[in-house]
């Protein structure tokens, strides 16, 4: 397969990137990879699938959200929240969804705040919970036998030095582990699935 | 207690405000109501917070999205039903939590399709599945011992004749069991909960 990695070169990407090219031909798309992309402008993911071409696969490990104490938080937040990672993923499947092969398939990245509180979190909980249930209504409405998923980890290990005190108690996950959830996503025949990672 | 009902005129607005009068001060607040509101405009929450006055609940019962088959769905379908359902109820919660009396409570309204997909219900899902993520984390950090929970009704019994087609052998929920959610979120101890009618 030919599969498009959006975010290939963050720490989950990257490690997915390495676990597929063992049996797929990867396209990495960022704002420094083969493609580049912004997800935050429509005309820039038309241009990058341009430029890409035919596709089997189209992961996604993109998509930022501030961490505002909630009672100092400000609908700016979540408006810059829901436009990145939110809106921009949705953006890559709408507009993906007439390119990508017959059969293909979409895996985005949500993350365990859909499920769990930290501090600061509200935002990122609001989004993650929206692309969980999108993914749900999504895939049993995709044309051409197109699938989608989503891959929800927790705070992974080798990030623990950068974000382990937001996560207090919480058990992290290798990213090996993830990169393993988007290839079952992409190899496998699952759609609306959401891939809990801690 | 005094209870503020955004969006009391609608069908399970008014159910609730029914319910709420037999023990409670309710005001109603909507287009229409005792208090003229509109929630896509964050100068009118804050004229409405201000006209009503002290409150010890603000429940919400607003909040509409588009059901455009999701083939056909484009970035602004999503976009507007963000703004109005979503970011309208987070920015009650926004401008309510510096308000509402110690010990208050919000009590916002997601939906059935937050766990459920139907025709054209991309943009509902992702929407109710914010919602319930964000009910989840902003209860976790609300000042003041404030409390913050969602209603999550499927179609109601009374509204089988508009919507029923739409949700094909769901069974519907009666509108009185939606509004007595609402007096368990608001007279109860719960922060954080989700009830799912259906």
């Amino acid at each position: 397969m030919r599969v498009l990695v959006i975010g290939g070169t963050g720490r989950i990407g990257a490690a997915t990137v390495e676990r597929l090219r063992r049996n797929h031909e990867v396209v990495v798309a960022s704002r420094s990879g083969d493609a580049q992309v912004d997800i935050l402008d429509s005309r820039s993911i038309e241009r990058m699938y341009d430029e890409v071409g035919a596709v089997d696969a189209v992961i996604s490990t993109v998509g930022a959200t501030p961490f505002p104490a909630f009672a100092q938080s400000t609908l700016a937040d979540f408006q810059q929240g829901i436009a990145n990672k939110l809106l921009g993923q949705i953006d890559l499947v709408l507009q993906g969804m007439t390119r990508v092969q017959d059969g293909g398939s979409f895996t985005l990245t949500s993350g365990v705040l859909a499920r769990e509180s930290i501090r600061g979190g509200a935002v990122s909980s609001t989004v993650n919970g929206a692309l969980e249930s999108f993914v749900l209504a999504a895939a049993a409405e995709l044309p051409r036998n197109l699938r989608i998923n989503a891959v929800s980890p927790t705070v992974v290990e080798e990030a623990l030095d950068a974000y382990g005190t937001y996560f207090p108690g919480f058990a992290p996950v290798p990213v090996a582990e993830v990169a393993r959830a988007f290839e079952k996503s992409v190899d496998g025949i699952h759609t609306g699935r959401v891939y809990e990672l801690g």
